[in-house]
């Protein structure tokens, strides 16, 4: 308890300066001023707090890398430091400057008819009103929100905004998983990572939607809050799997890389689902309310709409984004200048965020394709000093920002003063969490190994469902809306959901590998590309005798994607061979003559370093060399380029810290 | 005029997007929720345009440096396109949603006696009042300030909270001043840069607010509304020289290296200074305003004591997080894991600025001496990674919060609600900025070399006078506080200096450069250390005969301090050589042994890379290590070590992009 009190004395020291300073100023200026100090002071001493959460966890985390602990991941720690400060605030401190506030009326004079309530209010102090001198003056207030319960209790510090988890917290932590994707073996496994996610997300939603819905009917009390559409909403929340804590053990043992590439393409891509899902949800219960009542086929399609809508759209200014900033570093010289290349990559995938969420649709699924495309393209335009410096800044913010949200989570069980603890609905949410994983990877796995050549074995299907950690993104989509008894209790469920799974299921992951006899310690470079088809399909049939399979079995859509992304997109927005002239028909040649640049063209076929993930369009592109009679690459030569850099992004994508072959 | 048509057509576009999508909606609930996303909307619109900003300076930042063009530095730039949209805002478009405020009273049944206004109002619509669905419904305002003229203007959006400035825009620019401060430069140059910066801060603080009080009492219309404290303010607010444009320039052009350690030392100290001192100022206001009237001895001393102790103490905290952040990672081995060890770096220098600004001291301050001491100490123990990761971190985040505070400062020009224009005091301002750097530098400079010798010529004294940009340090003093009519008019006068000093001095820097016959492209490491002395005698005498005095005349101060350094600090904080064994007396022996490395032990001599500023103190460790019989080190080999380092941190320091050997 050498922390414990290591924090405690440390509080009391930093509350001592700031109530002893606090004391002074008599007129109403210097109470205001001294208030308003007060408050910022109160801001920074909140902000101290999480700072140095992070600072114990860092510490930590290196103490347990240093000796080989693994039976406590870093988010599991973040999470538990939480909540020992949390706690220690919640139970230790009484909040001496209870909020003053104070009922009001309109003023008699106002002739206020709009249907909405005002932005600002203006407060006068009448003569026989409030004592000192605040009399005869006027205060300006904002507009917070409604007022449900008049009793509520009073607004802790040390909770944020939820609008912060959405527009600073969450936008790097996805923009990185898009960025390090693994897309060689996310390309390998488009298909089913596509069932996983987009198909398995919606179906675990309203599996869950339904079975929490029944289980409340079971609930006398429970009954009368919930409607179907909430449960549903807590369906679409608590279903995204969170990245973070599995991929970075993955990471660390060098798991199977298909069984790493389901895992982290999976739960990248659920969380863009779920955040448009529960989008769509609200809408329909928007057009619902206004409605008749019942169930209403049109809000039903509507929604439907939006969703598709929305998620393509966002998907589609994410990726425009990305070939924009492909062709700026592709056709302008600011390589020269790695600080303004890396200042301008900066400013494009924020500023992608930010045009989806000025139109109206979901900046989380924009920034998370933007990531991919700038990996797939602007990447290999970038000097190789702006690489390192966008990857180790996105790695850097990720870090903070995760430990962050880990933090704050554990943290706010105790501080968030709108948690509602109700058994009944915390035991079926677990219940039905689970189920809700369940229905979603077996099913579906067994439809996908109708089709697939390399199976998926039943201790592959075990480890999908076993990885289904929830995190960062149910966290702060059950945060967003707090207003109703029914989501308080949705986010206290979705908060204990969070920090069970990340602490029991990322601290045995480990033992559940070996039970579970998953590959570790694979070397991919080795095993990856020049045994590849042997040992993958041995891994995903698990005991079968191994057959002549060809190594790269595609998916029809990823080798018609392949194709054009090699014969058109790739030349259009990097230096890479071959270029437009070579790949569009002879009438559209001067517009290629413009579109390739003269490095382009004169870059040698051998020392060209060409981009991370060429390998998935291989043999494509081989026969398109045969056909078109160019000389062939070095293929040697060339995929030990390639691999070098994809384990690169590798190392630096998920956890830049793990020294290489640990084990 | 192209790039203003584009900014038109694309602000259309993205306005007509969010127009059209904000159309919905009927019943109260969901005009409420439609309200809050249109609030979220704009504020995405908000940070886009200044995201938006930032790529258009970006981009012809990079034009200007690939066609060699210099009329027009970077930081000009952003503020002449800030102006452009600034404009293109105020006059372009016309708000179509005024902000509702509504005056209201207190409640008759509240009892409310407390002399300060409350935090929050519970504003409840009666039967009678407010059209539609918001009768008997109770919502929630919180404080915001109080109002002086009821018919002010609406608070128009592309504004922000004037404490962003402080909290987030600040401290990573005034960390990496400190960070990337040339220490070797700097120490040479202590004495006359401590001047300039502690006394010639205050000097022109006072000289301004002494000739702007004798200027306002000829004008009328502006003697009531000034006291001379608010004078005093002024001076003291647009006393500190803004470091970003002129020192990018110098380290464009190599200029001399003795010049560039006073301008930018000078620059950084004084921020620090113009801090402490307006706050002083403002803390003796608020003693005399609740006093009788008249000059107070009282006051006046505490407010000095207020200056000097909230510096001092401000200083301790910061060196001394430095030193923390120093021994961590000397003694633990996170340096393995280099994600970890800069997220500690981060993380350890935020939290210095937060327990600053959490004990009421300057967090600006602070933060300034942590970066010293993060640089002359951490960096040595750092790993290479790590290094490299912090310093391109630093640089992009200035990089980005320096260019924005420029657009900023354009934008809000026309969009800022509270700007006066007063002719009278602008004129005054100008004039009197001027004169108070002049009294700043010209006498200082003839005290300073009466004792100096290698004298300060009258050249590098008025380029001294020239380089006093004013910029971001002034600006988020002046917006600080905006309640009263001189506040407000103090706001305008030093966005008008900052924007005419930025983009005319920044612009003419090097013609006057050329003017003053100041040697430019000057290759440091030669310079710096073989011919030493004599260039810098040279020029600094500027035609006087070189003399054969001694290359590292330095004051006493220094001395000391530099052997108090090498003896006990480094040797504790990092693992250079000699160790503590060597250096402590016999008798703290164990104390020692504790305190020594392994490391620090065995390292070779000749292979150590120690650290980047030893020069400094050179002839001391020397001295030291003939008396202690220690084996000589390799002076050549050292000496390379030591400027490439040196070297390094300077280009990464100011102006990474710049490729080496521009002219």
């Amino acid at each position: 308890m050498a922390v414990e009190c290591g924090i405690r004395i440390l509080f009391y020291i930093i509350f001592s300066v700031f109530i002893l300073n606090s004391c002074d100023g008599a007129a109403t200026d210097i109470e205001l001023d001294a208030k308003a100090q007060l408050l910022h002071r109160l801001d920074s001493l909140n902000l101290l707090l999480y700072t140095f959460l992070l600072i114990l966890t860092v510490l930590t985390i290196w103490t347990f890398k240093h000796r080989r602990l693994r039976f406590l991941h870093e988010t599991g720690l973040a999470v538990i430091y939480g909540l020992i400060i949390g706690a220690i605030i919640r139970y230790g401190f009484t909040t001496n400057s209870a909020i003053l506030h104070m009922p009001v009326v309109p003023d008699n004079s106002s002739k206020y008819n709009q249907s909405v309530p005002p932005d600002t209010l203006w407060l006068r102090f009448p003569e026989d009103k409030g004592g000192g001198l605040i009399k005869n003056k006027t205060f300006a207030y904002t507009f917070r929100g409604e007022i449900y319960k008049e009793d509520n209790e009073i607004d802790l510090k040390a909770t944020f905004d939820p609008e912060i988890f959405f527009n600073i917290i969450l936008p790097p932590i996805i923009f990185h998983a898009g960025y390090s994707l693994k897309r060689k073996y996310f390309f390998r496994n488009l298909g089913a990572i596509l069932m996983y996610a987009l198909l398995g997300t919606s179906i675990s939603a309203f599996v869950i939607g339904a079975l929490m819905y029944a289980f409340i009917q079971l609930i006398p009390h429970l009954s009368t809050s919930f409607t179907f559409l909430d449960t549903l909403y807590f369906g679409a929340l608590i279903s995204p799997t969170d990245p973070l804590t599995i991929i970075s053990i993955f990471n660390d043992l060098h798991v199977d890389v298909n069984l790493y590439a389901l895992v982290f393409g999976e739960s990248v891509l659920n969380d863009a689902v779920a955040i448009v899902l529960s989008g769509s949800i609200q809408n329909y219960a928007e057009r619902y309310q206004s409605g008749s009542g019942g169930f209403e086929t049109v809000a039903f399609f509507q929604a439907f709409g939006d969703f598709v809508g929305i998620f393509s759209l966002s998907l589609f200014i994410g990726a425009t984004m990305g070939c924009i900033t492909a062709l700026l570093t592709k056709f302008t010289r600011v390589r020269d200048f790695p600080l303004l290349e890396s200042a301008l990559f900066v400013l494009m995938s924020y500023s992608t965020f930010l045009i989806a969420e000025a139109s109206d649709l979901t900046g989380v699924v924009a920034v998370l394709f933007c990531g991919i495309c700038q990996a797939h393209y602007t990447y290999n335009n970038l000097s190789p000093d702006s690489r390192q410096r966008t990857k180790h800044l996105f790695e850097l913010l990720n870090f903070l920002a995760e430990n962050f949200i880990f933090s704050y989570i554990g943290v706010s069980m105790f501080t968030f003063p709108k948690h509602h603890f109700d058994p009944g609905f915390i035991f079926a949410g677990f219940l039905c969490a689970l189920l809700g994983r369940a229905a979603n990877v077996y099913p579906l796995s067994f439809i996908l190994n109708l089709a697939r050549k390399p199976k998926i074995s039943m201790n592959y299907q075990h480890m999908l469902f076993f990885a289904g950690l929830r995190g960062a993104m149910s966290f702060a989509l059950a945060i967003r809306n707090t207003v109703s008894d029914a989501r308080q209790a949705m986010l206290t469920t979705t908060s204990l959901i969070v920090i069970l799974t990340v602490i029991l299921q990322g601290g045995a992951t480990t033992q559940f590998l070996s039970w579970f006899n998953i590959p570790v310690g694979v070397d991919e470079e080795i095993e990856g590309l020049s045994q590849n088809g042997v040992r993958n399909y041995n891994s995903m049939q698990d005991g079968s005798v191994p057959t002549g399979a060809k190594p790269n079995e595609k998916a029809l859509l990823a080798r018609i994607w392949g194709d054009f992304d090699t014969r058109y997109m790739k030349p259009l927005l990097t230096h890479s061979r071959p270029t437009l002239l070579e790949t569009l028909p002879v009438c559209c040649g001067p517009l290629a003559r413009i579109l390739t640049t003269t490095q382009q063209m004169t870059q040698d076929d051998v020392s060209r370093k060409i981009d991370s993930d060429s390998d998935f369009c291989l043999e494509d592109r081989e026969m398109e060399r045969r056909r078109m009679n160019v000389q062939p690459r070095k293929r040697n030569h060339d995929d030990d380029d390639e691999d070098d850099d994809d384990e690169d992004l590798r190392i630096i994508g998920m956890e830049g810290f793990i020294p290489l072959r640990t084990l």
